[in-house]
């Protein structure tokens, strides 16, 4: 009889998961079960769904149930919540969310790939209709149909992380009045405050009304609608509230299925995936990775680590030995007409993970400066003080050049120092790029500090 | 008394040289000289100075003699021929070409960085009027203005390396009719030729008359005036002729002065790029370099690879230890719509310099396939069969997305299998990238060769 793989979760981790496992071994019998309308889409879409740019929400769907089961012979379920791992009994515990009854589904082996969940604000009035948290591509229909009814021209988000700045950049470009809420000096914690800025100033020019430094105190509303955001003395109204303060892993089926938890809260498994009990995988947003810098378990929010997460578990399934080296946090963005990218640690990152590290931080152009539509592109640098390897970058700049971060994910990968960054001998034409390079003149003004 | 260092050829790497010199050791009297008109330009800028985009060529130069005195305390002087090191004497015999007078320049170090030459064909006609190769921007002014007289409509391009590609662009965008004769079944040797189609395709789909596989056998002229090309039976008119068919070390200046050449034919110099002379350096397209990958000595036309040769030679005047690493033949270029980028070794260098290798070619997307503006993406790497070390890498895409090159150059920097490059960290986002990176999917499939 051919092995039974059950896949709990049928996103970025699970789905690749699953396929790169039945691509190695066609024999395995794969199903993957979601709690969800939906399976296989692509939640970094959601922003350019409700700008309008992507017109229907099966643009980000990759795969139907359907069309999973005929085009790589994987099943899928839907609407099918995970209650119980019940390890023994190689057996899990479900209950159909539509008719609220109880299954139970047989397995070999299981992989738990249930993401992450939206952090809810300690404050009153989270439950009023019109607040809305971003996570699934259900809350993204939802905040559509709002919109698309005409009633609802300004949005109040409170929360400046990744999801916030999507959401800001997303219904800013639709038209809708947007105004947002953080209650840190800065934005977007994943880059450093002088980076942040940058983005800021990005926000205010293309009309999002910023509020830093101001904590949304309560939500308040009108006959169980909310209606405004209360800060200070200060009472803003808007049609919609979005949630974004942040992410957990979505442990609750492994925790109460007696999985151990990691030091940072999810699911703990080792180089290969694999949970505290064996033949029980976790890939994706709610297993534990580790940072290949600092080298200390963390939790990962990022699709693109869950994707790769999954590929190993995935690998593992077919009797390849794989495993995950880890993840660097590499992220971009696109917010209006500005690119931001990170990799590593940001300055602040660095220091409380014990380095001694300095950082420098310049700009220059993405491309010549007599080329048409060369922009400015800030790149900043975190490197350990005493040997100079680089511990961290990021880029501010046009979208597309902010994808240069890749040349130091590879140079973070492999522990150059900026010396080395300094000789790499990277790409130059005017249309492009400019002769050194702006991470090279970076490295080089780096450089100077550790002399 | 200050030490006195002079620099001959001033472009890329002289001053390059000269600036880095100067900025870590102020005391240095440092002169630059230079037989043509300007000093200090892009010449990679002018294929935007022939098609319009770049208007003025002073656009192209960053350097007047006066601003580098001025802003730099470097002084320079055109119109200056070096014709021979007297090393015992320490003093360079110059002929000034404005009025043929001798002169000599006394020196305590030399810097030789005299470039490259455009090599000539060997076929009748070379020496009509109307007959251009393109190496420097004298030469860029003579082709605009024959543009700019309004009677030369119709470029014949002989050769398709990378200067004929160059003209091509910028004659065509403005809106001139060119026509290139390749003598190989493929144009630009520099990427493999299942890539170059790719480039052939794009230039006729731009309306570049495209003959591959044809010489050029004569240049056919009329009262000592260019008028055709006679390829074959083929008698093709023409009002200009540009000529592109290689480039050979600038090594006269070394030669007739007795310095050592290399095994390439270009400069010997050591890692710090001191000649075979103490105290004199060559640095730039003159100046032999080495292969980063194959170790192998090679004489290198790219203007980063110069720059990058004349700031170590820079750093060692300034009497630190500063050596090069070394040079992948990195480049990039834009040819209309397409960026086409590469970097290590081709499939046939790799084969040629001994490496049991095979290669792979995938086509991806820039971005997410549902993102607006998303476009082709052919990434081909090439590998060492049993180590699966990546050797050289190509891409040919939107102009934007080439510059991901740079990703490669890091990996190959450092030493990086496809494993190591399959499991990087990159950044995505739906409108800069997709989950899984081209140069990732390429390593993917590539690892499937190994096994």
């Amino acid at each position: 009889m051919s092995e039974r793989v059950l896949v709990v979760g049928a996103n970025a981790a699970g789905m690749t998961a699953a396929s790169r496992a039945k691509r190695l071994d066609p024999r395995l019998e794969i199903t993957v079960i979601d709690a969800g309308e939906f399976i296989s889409y692509s939640i970094c879409g959601l922003p350019y769904y409700l700008s309008g740019i992507v017109s229907e929400h099966s643009d980000l769907i990759r795969f139907t149930p359907e069309a999973l089961e005929q085009q790589r012979g994987i099943r899928a379920r839907t609407g099918l919540r995970a209650d119980l791992v019940m390890a023994g009994k190689r057996a899990l515990a479900c209950t159909s969310l539509a008719d609220g009854r109880s299954h139970e589904l047989g397995f070999d082996r299981l992989v738990i790939s249930t993401g992450y969940l939206p952090r809810h604000p300690e404050i009153e009035g989270t439950d009023l209709q019109g607040v809305l948290t971003v996570s699934r591509l259900e809350d993204g229909l939802r905040i559509r149909r709002a919109i698309d009814t005409g009633r609802c021209g300004r949005v109040a988000i409170v929360g400046g992380g990744y999801v916030g700045l999507m959401m800001a950049h997303g219904l800013r470009e639709r038209g809708l009045e947007v105004v947002l809420f953080e209650q840190n000096a800065h934005l977007f914690d994943q880059i450093d405050g002088d980076m942040a800025e940058l983005v800021e100033d990005e926000l205010r020019r293309a009309g999002v009304e910023l509020h830093l430094e101001t904590r949304a105190e309560r939500l308040v509303g009108r006959d169980g609608v909310f209606v405004a955001v209360q800060a200070g003395r200060e009472r803003i109204e808007a049609d919609l509230a979005l949630i974004d303060v942040g992410i957990l892993p979505n442990t609750r089926l492994a925790e109460e299925s007696g999985l151990a938890l990691g030091i940072s809260g999810a699911v703990q498994v080792d180089e290969r995936g694999m949970t505290s009990q064996p033949g029980i995988y976790a890939a994706g947003n709610c297993a534990e990775t580790f940072h290949r810098v600092s080298g200390r378990p963390i939790f990962s929010g990022l699709g693109t680590s869950a994707a790769r997460q999954g590929r190993v578990v995935g690998e593992n399934l077919a009797g390849r030995r794989s495993a995950f080296p880890g993840t660097l946090e590499t992220s971009i963005e696109r917010v209006f007409e500005l690119g931001i990218s990170r990799t590593g640690l940001t300055s602040k990152q660095a220091w409380q993970h014990g380095f001694e590290c300095d950082s420098v931080r310049i700009r220059s152009r993405d491309r010549a400066g007599y080329y048409p539509g060369s922009r400015p592109m800030d790149v900043k640098l975190i490197f350990e003080r005493r040997s100079g390897r680089v511990l961290g970058g990021q880029i501010v700049s046009a979208p597309q050049a902010a994808k240069r971060i890749d040349t130091l994910v590879a140079a973070l990968s492999s522990g150059m120092k900026l010396r080395d960054l300094a000789q790499l001998d990277l790409a130059y034409a005017p249309p492009m790029g400019t002769l050194w390079d702006p991470i090279q003149v970076a490295a080089n003004v780096g450089l100077r500090k550790l002399d």
